[in-house]
């Protein structure tokens, strides 16, 4: 999930200034009522150039969608957890937060309809099988961390991944899709659950 | 989720007949590729019936969830629950399956590209609302009944089911949009939370 401030610096690429003007467009409009017409209103450079890079809205959405994966690769290295539960409840501030600025709830609407295109679109397909799995690995990691240094319970990464990566989907797209306030009891149980189950008996 | 089943008898009304027709048209075609016309063509009887019943395809899919959720209250009456555990088991077979026929698949793809109208459409949003709140009204109840058996630790019935709402959604939506192996992972690992958080001691 991109925070706020993603494309706060003036693009320094052509790519980059695409990929800002695509971003305020999908926070503005959404999927279903994006254009490239939409887009290229939030381009400052020559429109002609949008047209030239892509052949449609797909063409430069599924783009999109690889530059964000790329940028978030490169900024969150592979690295030490010096201490892997408070690190999980960082990613869970972070993915499933009790609240959530405008354009951030903006966003993740729009990446809800993005994910729904994969549903029949293989092109999208490839890319959140791509995604999730980016995401469960990097949490497999995090939690194998944890095992190691004793601050986790001997539990599969790998299940435990898993199963956090789909209560992140699952938060995520009930707070695009619904009104509905169930958001602090997930975290509070997601949170209860982490204790319970992953938490070591010492650390408790 | 519809089980395969559900549209097997001649319908009995015109709604049902129309209902069936969507429900067909929607595992063919999906929502993207839908239109009144193959709805139509899965339609037995006067084609212009059905455009002069529904203003639109959405106005048609909006009545298709309706009916959707109104028959699953009708089938799933409120009843006592003799063995919660069991039951909650049941229910995980039933949203959270190991495996899917391929009609069932096409069917749920179809629902996360309804659900993602919600994101930007308030009509779809209003009916998502009302059936997760449904849905997770039911596991609340289920797991209240099991507390008040002593078949569950003294956990919060709304923060839990809130929780499993949000499992399966997520569990839902990642199927349909990836080709990622992850439903045997998170269904290990959620059958492990219930076992380590909800069942009580006694019942281990």
């Amino acid at each position: 999930m991109a925070p706020p401030t993603l494309f706060h610096d003036d693009p320094e690429t052509t790519r980059e200034a695409i990929m800002q003007a695509t971003y305020r467009a999908l926070c503005a409009h959404g999927y279903a009522d994006l254009t490239i017409q939409t887009i290229s209103d939030e381009f400052e450079k020559s429109k002609s150039l949008l047209y030239h890079h892509y052949d449609s809205k797909d063409d430069l959405l599924l783009d999109f969608l690889s530059f964000m994966l790329e940028r978030f690769q490169a900024d969150v290295p592979h690295r030490e957890f010096d201490d892997p539960y408070r690190h999980l409840q960082q990613v869970f501030d972070h993915v499933v937060p009790r609240s959530l600025e405008d354009e951030s709830a903006d966003f993740r609407r729009a990446m809800t309809e993005l994910r729904a295109q994969a549903a029949h679109d293989p092109a999208y397909r490839e890319h959140f099988t791509r995604s999730d799995e980016y995401f469960q690995d990097r949490l497999a990691d995090l939690i194998r961390a944890g095992v190691e240094q004793g601050a986790f319970r001997d539990v599969d990464p790998d299940e435990t991944a898993a199963f956090l990566q789909t209560v992140i989907v699952g938060a995520t797209t009930r707070r695009s899709t619904t009104d509905s306030k169930h958001v602090d009891a997930t975290r509070a149980e997601l949170d209860a659950y982490v204790e319970s189950r992953l938490l070591a008996d010492e650390r408790r």
